[in-house]
């Protein structure tokens, strides 16, 4: 008991967290882009094999796509939420810690559905990963909201936050067990879920 | 439409865009390292294949200078365009996301240029790259001085600046269409062009 | 003599210096991924082939993990320790710097853990590594101690704070004498010695 | 000529500068433990064999090693200088930016060093690339020292600083000259230089 006390202590400074999580989305968005590998040719100078080379990698495309616009999302929405906090304790940094450590994870399921984008495991996997993502996104949310809350935005949040979150979890567990049945049917799942909470929720005044 | 209002809602703070923009564009260009592989020797010791094997990296040295001066240049003109916005709203931080993605793509045309340097697709893909990065930086531009620019510079801003950025679309696409004539013209349009709008344009007063 | 008096010499701003740490650790924490490749399938569509290659990786996913928390546990431990310095100076940043070198070094054994998690001689490496990175943390933490502790600071540190962090340095050595019996055994005690001082202490008043 | 003037005009923050700086170096930094493959092992669990692989990787741990001194060195130097400017103008981002270009070139001189250890030639090119980024980092002083100086430190520099500077891009090409009789010679002059300045000069007054 005395051990978890020791997280809520501390008033660390939100700036350097700031900075470490900036710096994992920016190197994690920009290494996904080292799954697209330039094609091997036989023949250097055919234009006809290149162009068959790059369709092949057509997947690898969609799937850096849709990591690259999910990423995005997650920081638009870490900047919302840790500008609510009005500094950090060591139980956010560790939460937080937690939630980077899965999105450093993310160019390897990414990898996967590039690679073999009609295995149903694979496709699976990357729904089970952005899932677990979210999840510990919400838990970070959550906690900020419950401990870490600047006095200005006390009454101005939406009470049903959390649970709204919860349907990104449920959108991209949707799109794993899809993929059984229908892989192409994923992909769509996996690229509509972003566009929900695109924008962060406003305050209400 | 009510959707897309929400996209310019918020008052967020421009330093994690910078910091999360400044990320991706220092990782873009040090990435591009990578693809200078160390060439393989059958004679370990053998100064003249260690010459013949780094003469023949020459167009990889090359792509990877021009693609290093073009980020460069996106990277002091975002400078420039972000100064000029007074905060930053959800529009602009998914415009500036999707700019950036396509600059964190820009390793993969460079790859694909150093490899196969005499193959015109490659050549033009790293062209229409280019060019369409450049878009989505006018896209950036365009946006701020319509709805964000800061109040003391209302009036200080060359009029016809977006039209003039449309040069550079044009030249990296005059390259495009070069290159399936004669890829060493196009190599050095994709040089010369980054010397357009190297400096910023200044405020008139 | 004089050349030593050289680095307790300048005054400057820690905000530099806590920028490159920050890229650092944020970069050596993303690199850690780049280790689980994706396994190559015969057959691309079967699920049972890539699920027998995904609990192949298993090794690789523990050797992630836990250094994944080790970086995190050193990354907080360092915002905590720097925050205790009224600035820089050229003896600080060369210590920080090695440890950084250190750091970043990380990803080396981590990967060998991974690939070798058998072999008792890469379970040592592991150990004696993360040893030897405490032992730099250790000094940056007494040199600011000692020459560069701010004045609201003193008298309110734990006096046996840099011998409590020897156990550490034990721990993690045990583990490496241990792989020579039970590799398993060594895995558990590197997952575990992050545990201790997860918090950093607090000042004493 | 009004080409040229146009560089000097411009205002800018230098804070965007350093953080793109910063994150190139903090990069380079990290990248450069890359190299070090883990060694393939024909019997996994054999100490003896990894014992071996290990040692073969003797001349990559040394020019990690180097390498890793040399740009901490210059960005501790970048740093200092850095802070005698009183703000950013365009000639010094695209010095900034040139001098950045050939630092995130190193990892490939140090991959060259590492592989082929006793080839004159690898030797060679790697003093060769030191001495540029320190004829570059030479420009970039110069240029500040000239035409951005802050006023209070005008007078306080030692007005043979630059010319002193050149030890460092002697020292280096002293090395690579030297390879082409003694590989171990040039590798030990490497490990010197950096010694040279490791402590920026102090203002005088």
């Amino acid at each position: 008991m005395r051990f978890l006390e020791r997280f809520a202590r501390g008033e660390l400074r939100l700036n350097r967290l700031e900075a470490f999580s900036d710096g994992v989305f920016a190197i994690v968005v920009t290494l996904l882009v080292l799954e697209l590998k330039v094609p091997v040719l036989s023949e250097p100078h055919s234009v006809r094999e290149l162009g068959h080379g790059l369709i092949e990698l057509l997947p690898k495309f969609c799937s850096w796509l849709i990591s690259f616009v999910i990423v995005c999302k997650f920081w638009l929405n870490h900047h919302h939420i840790i500008g609510l906090a009005r500094h950090a304790n060591y139980a956010l940094i560790w939460l937080n810690s937690i939630f980077l450590m899965f999105q450093s994870f993310i160019p390897f399921p990414t990898a996967l559905l590039g690679e073999y984008p009609e295995n149903p495991l694979a496709v699976t996997l990357f729904g089970v990963v952005m899932a677990f993502n979210t999840l510990l996104f919400i838990a970070v949310h959550a906690y900020i909201l419950k401990h870490l809350l600047k006095a200005e935005f006390v009454g101005t949040q939406d009470p049903h936050i959390i649970r709204k979150s919860f349907v990104g979890v449920g959108s991209y567990l949707a799109g794993a067990a899809v993929a059984w049945l229908n892989v192409e049917a994923a992909f769509i799942l996996y690229a509509l879920t972003p566009l929900f909470f695109i924008v962060p929720p406003q305050p209400q005044r």
